[in-house]
């Protein structure tokens, strides 16, 4: 792949690693400062004068920072003579600010898909979309990787037996855990928490059966933390929760560690601090998937067959 | 309010007469002609230049038809000096594909979006969209009118009692019902016709119970056979369906028309031909919502009150 | 000619397998389908990551159906990471409404060039405009084709001798008439059916020679038939009706049948019918050319060569 | 007319003039350099802000000069906070470049569209366009102002009888020949020297008449010598020529003043340096047709009772 | 001033409130909140449509949050239909990065420029940017206030007699200097730290007078610390430092605190932090010049008259 | 470098056939013609398509139409199908007007930078900019060559010794003065000629050494016709005079002719006419180092190299 180039920002290194592992080829060096008046620089150590380069960096916390440094780092490249700007964004922030809930409120996750055009990237490569039309606010090329292969092997491989279903935390999510029980070849229930009595419940049958909680991401840990307690007020036996984006703001990994959860599964698009890490925690990766995705588009294959299970 | 112009194109013109009416204004004239070689031509009859236009016309069947003239009407008011462009499409079409749900296909419904900007309006009036996201499609500013209140009143006042339910016949479709649901003070259920055994069932307890199955469009009418039986199988009594968008696809008002529903209540965002017209359906009138939500926004006001039940 | 890619929408399937075997390169598969309620859908087959693809399409009747097949399938080239979008619209449709002829009209040709460029066309090869200042419509590049070497061609091999004229239908058809003429060697003439007495004469001598009527294109078939008349007035011999594009909207076929014309020589840049079709037509195929600029495009050499007429 | 304000840059100051004496309001002051290395330099010497600003200024030559200075000036004013740019363009430049005649020619009349338009204009009200097709090649308003009543006021008066024709010095020009005709109740007559004999004729019935040569602009003024010569030939009696734009390049007066032509009727579109202003010459001002035009449309009227002929 | 609203956002509220107080209205109410991951969320508690809105916000620590707030805001209020969306940036952070002084950097105050028009700002308010030039980083109009006359007014009424010199504390920084120095009818000293024997040396006449430094900004306090040094040893008396924009990141104030300056003369165009206050500080307020600029502006009068110094 | 083609326009044509020698490859053919009217008309002898291309034109004397020469030569290329548009700008004209030192002045700068991004050119190479801000006038990739070394290269040739010293003719040229006088290892001085009492100054010690003023360039002279004045009463040796661009506007020759200046070196970035060469001028050329940047960029190698004083 003569003319690939991978960068890394600050956002999430080892994952970088990873997917550079993967490509067989190592990082471009860049020099990325944050001086002390919080103005970020960047120098790019080599020339890129005609390569296809791939910045890798979620939109995490610390989430403006994260994004200014992909802006400023995409205006260097552009005016470095880059010949196509890649952003791979394994995790999308601000991607529940899609739409207008109340009146005059922004619609942010727009307004990042419109920044990152308006400085010249050529595509996007992001892993689980919080909503699937985000696609459209872009007009540049999207590669929307999806995790769920990914987790139907690790949970194949638990063989935790044909009495278990995949729980949606509640009914907005049930497209996250269907396409997962249908990998598996398990039923689904739904955790109702807005029911018009208050009080959440579990729609479907999980009496007796192992849980496998499924959503995009875990943020405050507070659905999953009701969804635990609807799912043991209905009998269910091993919960396990499944979220790709590991987001864990203040405080979810204490609520999370009060859980009695079997597994929480995660994956890595989202830097996991140690402070954070349960012992109860699975992460997988998604470097090795990112990685095949960008050896797939830069020799102009289609991505499709990573979206098998085998 | 002086300066202002309403037009309606060929989609919908009786609900532009409502909208007129509202506005205690007429409709100005315009000479829409489509030739024998399929090309469209449009004609100002009056001078726009620093008019405040709305042009009234859904996205309906003919949908390529009636985009057509909405973009060739809008190039006629740009080059003819009108101040600001408003499009008042009650039926936003191609708004199903809001996402790539495949490989390599289109997303319209955001293309739809671009045109419309690209060919100059300032503003966009819509009803009920199929997704919110819908709004991030566009820049300018999206007024999202809802038909909540207006489906609200209509049950209110046929005091069904509260054994009623309000079900979503599906999913993806629980925001809808949800919302209606808030608003009467009524419990929902949810048809689920995609469970593992194939077979549609009912989440929630409608047994004895009146059902009001709520959906934002009726385009085949499948959906609503499909949950008409399940709520039938499950015991319900008297089965209602309402939907904003009447799309009535070739064939759907037969389907509906052998279906045992009490009454079938849609609005006039799409205009209903006599032949598709069934004696249980009751049309609601859009065109009062319109009509006063283009009065607030021409005189700078919220139109926030007219979410309002009462 | 790797990474070479041909489409064909439903505009004109014949002509399009025409330019493929010119090619000598098959046709990619696309699945266009028009649903129940008017909407498109597309999808494609196969990936086109890196490709440069061709997407052969007239924008004729119907008109507004074969121009949205034509931007939703941009809008899916685009978003599947075609390279370059080259688009082939043999028949480019309202490209009469090129100029505000009236006060507050529309200038649909523009809009069409608009709506085409900001959907991300990166070209456009077209036949026989009918104006030239069309090609100022666009700013990305047009590869405007020229048929006259191919009638050229034609009326050579029928060998009408040097007794022959070359008709202009009226004034403003006299550029394709005389280069018509200029290529056979052979005088002109003009129907002048706008005289002031109203009646059509003919400028210039035809009594006892052939004659052939040029013109663009033939919509309706009344400009044909007012200069068949007055030909015949001014005694003309044997009369023949040459023009690329056979619009032939409602009743000109049969108008046509009507006329003593020898031979209507028309293209197929629009598919013709069977039951338009008359025993006096001859149908000289575009696809060669196209295929031969097509890949002359492809390879970066000029097309120029192909308005020779040997 | 609060809020206005006239400018004129150096292409055509008495014309400016004319127009401000119509309006009954003052050209607003702005000092425009030219410096010795040359290059331009304008300051505005009062505020814009708010105001809605016209910018008189023909693309005459030196048109590059003029041009610029032009787009100086709405750059200035666009920084300055106007609140809308109208540029009144009574001469447009390059309007000849409007297409390629040729393999790799430049579409200018375009790109000067295009750079007036990336600078920020709000409209363009200009005067006989070369083609009508222009008009297409803005997305703006374009405020087409058209002199034939002017001419037709101007020929009415002069009472040369019913013996009198119109010509069109070559098919191209017929339509100017025919608007101008079709107002006095005239015929017409073409020169066709384009012949296959090489050799110039009048087509039309011209013996013993007065003929009117009408065109859009006299550049070279080779075409109009043709034309006389032909008239001449056919025997015409006395010969007037007319054209909006004078553009009377290098050699130009001279060449007309050897023309045995009663009269010479230009507009001052171009301002007319005294040295190529012959006895027989009439100049016809814009100034009032323009000054009108800027006051309807500064009060939001229609123009279309500017071409009335009385 | 109907229709005009002004929003303060978290980068210097008791600046937005000094500049309320002197335009003598309320600023209107919205909620900005940042979530615990990281994310900012804008609500607009009151309708804006058709307002011409004013948003107060400096670029300065924290630099990525305060500009992602701003941006948000602007998403906001274009969708909410504001009429006019502008922008006052006491602080324009990412300033300096204006060029590229190494291969391969970005242009972070052109890429902020860009983001901020994309955005759809009308107007950009700023005082004393880094750089004149940045002024043609943006295409709307900047109105761009200088402090200079402020200044001028404070060291005026301090009547520290003739014997007083204005001195820039590098060369780049001589425009400054100058132009406060005219002002005062003083002269202007230099302290040349990059010479060629590498000591700070000051150029021009120093030694028993009282010495003004003045400087755009203070960030680290560096600059400032070397020139009272070079200022001492070239025997001046009473030293002061005078800037507009307290940048004073991390340890300047520490810096400052330890040198022997009778004052440090500020603006408030950046907040203060108690904890960076010295005794030694005068922080003149911008509020009054931004109030009555944005009274000017929004009455479409000149700003001129606030660059007098009387 | 195969693809890649190089043009000339009138500009500097000297220069361009010693880019295209440093190349080894030919100038392509493009007929450039300026018609009597002022219009410029070009047409392309050969085909670009799929070519990288090089335009070669300073913005000098007669800087709009060597503008306009420019503006239309990329249209004319991007109609063409070239694949990339690199415009070679030696000189960039308009570069003092980067800023509004006053209300409502223009910024010319920007505008030249927007028009060529908007006539779309992919990247710009140039020389010597008068503000280094001006990179970021544009979006495109800037390639900004440097002089100095090829000064400093010259300079330390003609071995003046360590008792010389580079002055910049005023503080805000210090910049360029520095540069060379850090690469040739030589203190700096400065003409203050703006001191309080009005007479110019020199800051900096000169007294009997040799003095080489170094500018950016030289237009009317008057600078450096103070600067030496004010040198020789400083009590300097010998004076050189150095600068990039020989603007030599009217009069400048005669004035440098009277100078006692040792020698006035200059490149050739802007065609020197005969008549404004002098016996002392020493030029030096830009073209090796054009076109081995262009060698670079066409192979996408770094530039860097290019800017080392070995």
């Amino acid at each position: 792949m003569a003319g690939l180039k991978l960068f890394s920002l600050n956002g999430n290194k080892p994952l970088a690693q990873r997917i550079a592992a993967e490509l067989g080829m190592p990082l471009s060096p860049a020099s990325v400062k944050h001086f002390a008046d919080g103005e970020i620089q960047i120098d790019l150590d080599d020339s890129v004068r005609g390569a296809d380069v791939y910045v890798i960096q979620p939109v995490s916390d610390p989430v403006n920072e994260n994004f200014m440094e992909l802006m400023i780092m995409i205006d260097a490249l552009r005016r470095a003579s880059a010949h196509h700007i890649n952003v791979v964004v394994p995790y999308y922030g601000y991607a529940r600010a899609d739409r207008k809930a109340r009146s005059r409120e922004p619609i942010t996750a727009k307004l990042v898909a419109n920044l990152l055009q308006m400085d010249g990237i050529d595509r996007i490569v992001t892993v689980d979309l919080h909503a699937d039309q985000l696609q459209g606010f872009f007009d540049v090329p999207v590669d929307h990787l999806k995790t769920v292969a990914l987790f139907g092997r690790y949970f194949r491989n638990l063989k935790l037996g044909a009495e278990t279903v995949v729980v949606a935390p509640d009914h907005s999510g049930t497209k996250h855990a269907r396409q997962l029980a249908e990998l598996l070849g398990l039923p689904i229930a739904i955790v109702d928490k807005r029911d018009v009595n208050g009080a959440a419940g579990v729609i479907g049958n999980v009496t007796g059966k192992h849980a496998i909680i499924v959503d995009d991401m875990i943020d405050t840990g507070t659905r999953v933390s009701e969804s635990v307690g609807a799912l043991q007020d209905a009998g269910a036996k091993d919960i396990y929760a499944a979220a790709t984006h590991a987001v864990l703001s203040r405080g979810a990994a204490t609520r999370l560690g009060k859980l009695p959860l079997k597994q929480i599964v995660l994956t890595d698009t989202i830097e996991m601090p140690a402070e954070k890490r349960l012992p109860n925690m699975q992460i997988l990766s998604v470097g090795p998937m990112i990685g095949q995705a960008i050896e797939l588009i830069a020799t102009n294959q289609s991505i499709h067959p990573l979206f098998d299970l085998d």
